[in-house]
């Protein structure tokens, strides 16, 4: 007999896709509890420039490499999980709005769901890692990222001061962050695409506090045998060159993550 | 200055797309050591009709759950991973070949890698769970599926003989296995799809050692509140009646997964 | 030829022993950033006292469930791990100080370091099980505890509403507790003991937040098959009657963990 | 009212005692089924002799590194761990016996329960760490142990060839090995020993197959930050002089721990 399940128009689907749907509604989940530390460091720009696609312009030859301890995260009803975020700082080209923000190179994390639902809803390119909960002793706090056992990346802050209300308010007049992915399906079967577009995903950020320090970056190379995956992926990041830290922070924050408003770029 | 990133026609890429492509290649990736405990039951046809796509006939009102404890997984370096699949007999009506094979239902997974790659390149809607190593004492086989500590799913095979060589001969005549599934991603930012389509992703398992017995599987309900994206296909599993157990096996095999001969079916 | 290793009078040593110990210190590690979700019941005395050694009256037949999800712990370098212990409130009789406080019955825990410790250190009865961190939805908390994919203890906490900064600072007043253990070691190759005594283990709790509510807890007994080493403790748990529920509190607080203080008591 | 718990004469119990002890059993527990990859170097000999109590001889300056992924472990239930064995070759001469055996300098697991019992029951200087399941592209295999996230050991072995059947029954004429470890429990509240001595812990290994190969070890220290309890013992064990490899073997087998033999030297 035949199978009963039809898609409603207009609704919005996640695979499996035949349990049922939901109404498009503009989500825009808050992470109401987020630890994260920011370092940035300056590169080659031409070295930077190869995995950054045409329809967008690199502003600044800045990498920033982003950990991030995400608590009462509402939409997984207050769970948690840990991130690795790596940007660039960009400028789309393919409208006309001039519309400047991060372009995600690659995020880790460390748990499934908001990998597959920021992979496919998104376009943010997220994989899967072994990512630690910060640690410190006094004021050196520090992190890693694994896979299989092999370390791959190392994050170490050394806290000097907390900024003071008025350094925090200014920074939350610039809450808000356009992330930049591009969201690609292959052909099945074949080469080339079967989607393939850049997308936007707009987010909000507000510090609760804020602290600066000096911070490093230690990427460490794994074979092909011991991540094939993505040691094409460490490998690239770890011959990008360090020329010198920019900045580093520490922030207490909340974010709002306005899924809803995410929207394939022309 | 303009990003240099361009895609190279007929190149496969996956997200993060940047960091570089590969040609076409059909890919058969092999998992030389798994063990399967395959349970069947019996439901009622109009209870499952509802979560089967129109494109396809059920052939039989039956359910099979199947754990698999999947190990030296070439594509991972050997690596291993388990799942858990719930798959019904099926007919595509879609085209003229009269296509038979498994619909996925679900399918859980304790590993990030094989989920997103499932989802992604074959629409095959796979999820995570926790999912136990198999265990046993004496002929007495069981595991279990859980989320951040609840139990969704349990499995008991009584093994009750090992079948013989002519027998596992007879079943590896049968080696093929056509998987079903619905690759689907939704439009940002409003209701709707981008892309929605059967695929067939075809398989190949040879036996080594088989053995007949009993066989039960438990379900239980979860809230939303514990399990926000998933509690609506464990109650929908939950819910289906079980009318009888039909068949239960344990299996020693070897697999081919014939990625590359996955399709999107028309 | 001979080792060379010897051990330093009046050192202290963990195993592995001949990688150097240090002289005594009386440590007492700080907890930073606890969340606890405490839920008392009474139970029938009889069943109760079974379990409670002849050394120890037992004061009221109470059973408390405790989860605490422990952050910011000082002595692993800002670790975080979880735990839910079960005690019962007695007096020790073995001397003559009268001293009264909580019995424990078993703490199960989710990383082995302070398992390891609190069981050789402190004759504290710790277990391994999986613990997941606390979740919620507005004001319903929740949590469980599961060995290999298996609930076996389900915690429920519905929040009612915040105390007050003088009911803190009267619950503050009585931020010592003595935590009884008994700590014991096999002899090797034959029955009885090596080592038998009970101890003390002083600890000190100082809230910052409090809220009082609802709490039910719900114990699953697991077969011996399922849990070979703790199915027989888990049984003892859940066949003590659930009488009534009596009190039900989460609190955030910061502990001191008076290790150097612990003692064998005669 | 009086507790009524007490213990048996004779019985063993383990942590927490008051749920109830048995009969003492000569338990002689089966690894069914283990693959084990062991690599030996020689090592300076004043260097390891520091880690060596007096009570034994070093009889080689040989470092044994043994990796054991462990399954089918019938006490439980079939269950699985890995760990990462490190001893050293000695006589006993605390007696008259001359026996000889392995000094257990550090045993790493990946799982809680057989560490307790190891540490406890036999005085084997277990500890926690993340253990990878062996992988292998081709004849290399590899592994690696760390602790959140940074990686302290990595092990890789390329097989050269299988042994043939004379060989494995040859090794198998010496399948006994004597395990010697120290067991320890520290005074509570003061420096100095409760209990300090040598154990045996008798083993048996059967191989089914073994292979000879090239094998290589690589040790990385951890600040004491990052591992505040074990990051003396990663650096005394990488500050063990390398000399070179003296033997590499990869080996199916099975074990059978022979708990209920294990005694406390005199």
């Amino acid at each position: 007999m035949r199978g009963k399940f039809k898609f409603q128009d207009d609704y919005v689907y996640r695979m499996p896709v035949h349990f049922g749907g939901f109404p498009f509604y503009p989500g825009r989940p808050v992470y109401r509890d987020m630890l994260g530390i920011a370092i940035k460091y300056e590169t080659e720009q031409e070295a930077l420039l190869q995995y950054i696609p045409e329809d967008f312009e690199l502003l600044e030859p800045i990498v920033s490499v982003q950990f991030s301890d995400c608590r009462d995260v509402d939409w997984m009803s207050g769970e948690e999980y840990r991130l690795m975020q790596v940007t660039a700082p960009v400028k789309y080209l393919g409208n006309s709005e001039g519309l400047c923000g991060d372009y995600a190179l690659v995020i880790w994390e460390n748990k499934t769901c908001p990998i597959v639902g920021g992979r496919e809803e998104d376009g943010v390119p997220k994989l899967f890692a072994d990512i630690a909960s910060e640690r410190h002793v006094g004021d050196h706090w520090f992190t890693a990222a694994s896979y299989e056992g092999y370390t791959f990346l190392k994050i170490d802050f050394l806290e000097k001061g907390e900024l003071n209300k008025q350094d925090i308010e200014r920074i939350n007049k610039n809450s808000k962050i356009n992330l930049f992915g591009w969201r690609y399906l292959p052909n099945l079967g074949k080469g080339g695409a079967t989607l393939s577009h850049a997308t936007l995903y707009p987010q909000e950020v507000i510090a609760k506090q804020v602290w600066s320090g000096e911070g490093s970056v230690q990427w460490t190379r794994l074979t092909q045998e011991q991540h094939p995956l993505q040691s094409h992926i460490i490998k690239a990041l770890t011959e990008l060159p360090l020329v010198k830290y920019t900045n580093a922070l520490m922030i207490k924050c909340a974010a709002q993550l306005n899924v809803g408003d995410s929207k394939a770029l022309p």
